[in-house]
């Protein structure tokens, strides 16, 4: 019997070789594994979008510096996040949690606390789960269910040669903040009287305990009845989902430093952890902030969106994934999504 | 601060209190929680079911005996029995799994040739998931969709008074697989060259390591032209079951000890065991069969079934719930569900 070690093939390698034989026979799905959520036709106008994401203590989480408030909205916010990344509105979610005795009831209820406030401020009703014990930690699952009128589905595939790249917000942020929480907690485990030092931090800190899914941006772009022609949320850093997307869309992609996102607090942040910005950025993780395509003669409805950065453009297959440093050199762009094993 | 430990309020405590905030707000949400599955309304002829379910190490399963593949079957199955225990037909999965470095790449493809084939033979499509690391041990989250046509959906509610009580297959079969297999391993642990004794014994750990879904007797149903009254499906033991349907109905039952479908080897493995055999029917767990009512003028339609019982009657609620004992007495039926904090 061969054994092949978990972190030899790492997360993507591991995915491909579970999901190889994954077959989609069952006429009402429209498409199966491989986006940010499975699209499902059940008839009408619209299509069922599902998505689900697991978090885990100590892999994804913290509680050392994670209020259980802020991770119960985050778990849901994250796979908002899936079901904007399709175009769609989320409508419902089930969340199950596995937790060691080392919980209380109240701690729970805390947890759940965010997990209402996330389904409030987005729309969703919370219409099932599942409770169980955990020999160590706390694990969160949740499925998110979204729907979306069947022409204004965004894939990751789609992305045409000429299409301009978008992106929501800023980018780096999230990561920053995990920085200093990791950095705060390190100062106090080797000296418990030390005060955390997070002041003027909170919008890394925010970015990190508290992502919001990019709705807001989703809404906008139906009023201006504008359809990305490619969309995908980054969960896993830019560099990362650009190639996502230019592998499914069968393109290449021109990205420009200069142009890509970062708030200044980020931008100093990052200088003083001796990290480059832009690095945060491409590989950072966790902004669950939105990139998308759109077609050239679409640029004037987004070109003045305070909250939209144009950072680069499609082009063919054959000319690659390049990022042009402000430097004006030309780099391939890389990712190694993260390596939790 | 107050501080509540688990086992103070035990699962179902637990439960309502984390879903005592919980809202049904969205106009698709038509049931939230509380039943087998949640039913949506995303328009059209049919409801959209959605249930999942949490599958842990050393809480559900343990794997000093148990297959992975039969693990990963199973993992489905209990999903695809709760889509059936709402008279639906399941479509879709998705299944997160988090796993520490012990497991290879080989075991959970293992694990996945039992979760491909439990979609091969109830005809559902793995759409998505989540695949992360985890800090011990093996978890698995599944969450199926189903579909039911509006007018023949099943809940727990809906048993009315003089209604006849059905369940299909035996019972306590799963529960005294299990206790063979601890039985096993505990004596491979004391003597590593011991032989399992479990010759004999095959049709009980299937029933524990291999349930299947009763999906037969729903597409049975249907072709009866049958909609139950209500219905559940038995994972918590039957005394459980029929408490949760009563209580959802507002009625009572007669339940009678000697119509409950035990089978001969489970009845004759209780006894070596020193279990009462109706114990392991009432309390057991696991079993995956369907619990349902039925109007007294379908009786005719499933008199001769040969794997459906009728175990009892509905009566009024204030009448209460009672088990009729072989011996003439009457017992009143409780339950503690799973206990697992």
């Amino acid at each position: 019997m061969t054994r092949t070690e978990l972190k030899e093939v790492g997360e993507f390698g591991l995915i491909k070789r579970l999901n190889k034989h994954a077959k989609t026979l069952q006429a009402s799905t429209h498409l199966g594994i491989g986006d940010d959520a499975a699209v499902l036709d059940y008839g009408g106008d619209f299509f069922t979008l599902v998505s689900t994401d697991l978090l885990i203590e100590g892999v994804h989480f913290d509680l050392t510096y994670f209020p259980l408030k802020h991770l119960g909205y985050k778990a849901v916010a994250v796979n908002v996040s899936d079901i904007a990344a399709m175009n769609g509105t989320p409508s419902q979610i089930t969340v199950s949690i596995a937790v060691s005795n080392r919980f209380s009831v109240e701690a729970l209820e805390e947890l759940y606390q965010g997990i209402y406030l996330a389904c409030e401020n987005y729309g969703i009703d919370l219409v099932g789960g599942d409770t169980t014990s955990s020999t160590s930690g706390l694990m969160i699952s949740v499925t998110a269910l979204g729907q979306v009128k069947k022409e204004q589905v965004a894939y990751r595939k789609g992305a045409k040669k000429g299409d301009i790249l978008c992106v929501t917000g800023d980018l780096g942020a999230a990561y920053l903040g995990l920085q200093a929480l990791t950095r705060e907690k390190e100062v106090f485990l080797a000296n418990p009287e030390m005060q955390p030092q997070l002041e003027g931090l909170d919008y890394l800190v925010a970015k990190q305990l508290r992502p919001e899914a990019r709705m807001d941006i989703i809404h906008e772009l139906r009023d201006l009845e504008l359809v990305p022609s490619s969309m995908i949320d980054i969960s896993d850093g830019l560099a990362s989902e650009i190639l996502h997307l230019c592998e499914q869309s069968e393109v290449g992609a021109f990205v420009f430093e200069d142009k890509i996102p970062v708030d200044k607090l980020s931008y100093e942040t990052a200088i003083g952890f001796e990290i480059a910005p832009t690095t945060c950025a491409m590989n950072g993780g966790e902004d669950y902030e939105l990139l998308f395509t759109i077609p050239q003669p679409a640029y004037e409805k987004i070109k003045m969106h305070p909250d939209i950065s144009t950072i680069g453009y499609i082009v063919d297959k054959s000319e690659g994934v390049w990022l042009k440093t402000r430097g004006d050199n030309e780099v391939k762009i890389t990712a190694q999504g993260w390596v939790h094993f």
